[in-house]
């Protein structure tokens, strides 16, 4: 097993890294001090897989939980299923000192979160990922929330986990689109922190997309470290944790658009990745090789890299980019990459600009 | 005009009292870096009396301010207007650096501050009250929230104001009740930190049932000061901020099973604080005449100090108590008062004197 600290004072955390990790969860939680009432938090896809053997490893710890299964999918996301488990918590008469359990993927963990971040003004929380996407990405870092119809987390916190696990082994029971949907996340860590890294993974390309698992948990390791340290300078997001968005600003908004359904995260940050390095390469010089090596290593990873959208859907994505969180007075504000490995935050793009990559990466049918 | 200052590092903020200040609410924002986009939230019945001017000093500065209206009253602090705050600020295009500013009572306030916490993850806001109450006590300290059917106050977050701006000229618009519900929390400070302060109430008791201005002032800038000292030793309720709780614990319980409607919350309080002096008389040996002196200040206050139930409600009034959150592993603790002036949190209380004191404050019918 590897550990990763997520280094914030008083809030610091351990996420652990490797296989046969679940069944002694109750254990681990117990060594972190969370004893008592909790509520476990999944979905209806993991629930079937992971929930019984996590409940009686709670339950053999001594814990008294109780089990919350929303229905699959981003669109389970909602403040409806975020009344639904509040309304549960008090039913079950979970109290300060009580925690909650996410176990699933970036919708079970953010909306676990944003439900244990404000009952009771604040439970503790572990986090159990059972994605790749969510083990590298949203799981790390305290970000919490939920969509509104307007758009994707548009309602949040910032609230940090006691500890992550991150049980390989449930990488194998994921459907390969979900799975190469977090080589978008991991693929960005390269580009943003990385060239090494980026380099390794146009070596190992293969090796991941067969979940080998060496390769495997010295790259999620990797990307937990980076976000790890990201956050760790800038837990807030006021500044340098922005270069995590990398992709997102487009990629949210197609999400948004699409209504949740059509793309996976990792798929409409592909898209948004592709878009952001052609930007990247026209204001801020990224060269052009690095550009065609960031759309190949997605091509590689079976992500989408160019996807044709009709007039109507076209105008409701440039419409949903202005309306990302990143916005400042009006003007969209991008992450933006100079070169693979480094990247800036705050780049002012121009209508025109945005406009012509939107239209070559989103051609009008 | 005087000034307290709540001392909370990188969070502090001040606290203005004194007569006039809403007409220069738009200067005062931008003096403290608040500009751009804004959100004003109201209710129904502050909304005629004051909205049009908070609008136009908001406008004047500078500012491009939204109002939103909520029903007036308890039941108004709910997800579901937390849900159409969330939409309103989405389709006015509220972003990062935008602000909120809470109009009104303390359900203005906590929602508001709530909605402040959550959208876009936290943006900054304003606390206006303009009742005793939220002056006193709901403006101060940071604490925002939203009702459940199960429990007040069961989903909420710690989000500071920025700035909090108490204009003594709102009371002469607080009905008469509103208004003797607000001496309900200024005469718990007395009790739980400050004897002579309490002492000064007996003596003032009828100049401040007329709202003399001198005394007024000078009440609700004590008040603000011992919250903000408590607020500042312990931001997020670990210990010392529970004090502020005296009173609270069957008082919340009493809302909750009269589903906000019948009482005020100083109502409900006084009727909470009457019972805890009885415990602390009978648990800390609080002197009997401390105990007589306190049910007299509440009765001179035109507030209940006792009130007969129904046996149906008297049971749930108990169960309500048990789902308190400051229970800890199933036993209810209260705070408790030693003597006038001095009070103490994590008093364990047994089933038997809770019992023998609910029957005694609220008799069965």
């Amino acid at each position: 097993m590897r550990t990763v600290r997520v280094d914030l004072g008083d809030r610091s955390y351990p996420i652990q890294i490797g296989t046969q990790l679940l069944k002694s969860v109750g254990d681990t939680c117990k060594h972190h001090g969370l004893t008592g009432r909790c509520a476990v938090i999944t979905d209806a896809h993991v629930a079937p897989l992971y929930a019984a053997g996590i409940m009686t490893s709670l339950s053999q710890a001594g814990c008294q939980p109780v089990l919350l299964t929303l229905p699959w999918g981003e669109t389970a996301k909602s403040l409806k299923q975020v009344q639904a488990c509040y309304d549960s918590l008090a039913k079950h008469r979970l109290e300060r000192g009580s925690f909650v359990v996410a176990l699933g993927g970036g919708v079970v963990g953010d909306l676990a979160g944003f439900v244990a971040a404000t009952y009771l003004r604040g439970l503790p929380f572990v986090q159990i990922p059972t994605t790749l996407l969510s083990q590298v990405d949203s799981s790390v870092g305290g970000k919490v929330g939920v969509n509104l119809k307007a758009g994707k987390n548009l309602v949040g916190a910032f609230h940090q986990p006691r500890l992550v696990v991150c049980d390989l082994d449930t990488l194998n029971s994921l459907p390969d689109r979900e799975y190469g949907s977090g080589l978008a996340e991991v693929i960005k860590y390269g580009i943003i922190a990385d060239a090494r890294f980026f380099g390794g993974l146009e070596r190992d390309i293969s090796a991941l997309l067969k979940k080998e698992p060496k390769v495997l948990a010295s790259v999620i390791a990797r990307c937990c470290e980076i976000k790890a340290e990201v956050v760790a300078q800038d837990e807030t997001e006021s500044g340098r944790r922005a270069l995590l968005n990398f992709g997102h600003t487009i990629g949210h908004a197609l999400e948004a658009i699409s209504q949740y359904g059509q793309f996976l995260h990792g798929e409409a940050i592909s898209l948004g990745q592709v878009a952001a390095a052609d930007l990247s390469h026209r204001l801020l010089a990224m060269p052009a090789r690095d550009q065609v090596r960031i759309r190949e290593l997605f091509e590689q990873a079976g992500l989408p890299v160019r996807y044709p959208l009709s007039k109507a859907m076209k105008k409701r994505l440039v419409e949903a980019t202005a309306l990302d969180k990143k916005v400042k007075e009006g003007e969209v504000q991008f992450v933006l990459s100079d070169r693979i490995g480094h990247a800036q935050w705050g780049c002012r793009v121009l209508k025109e600009d945005l406009d012509e990559v939107l239209e070559e990466y989103f051609p009008t049918t």
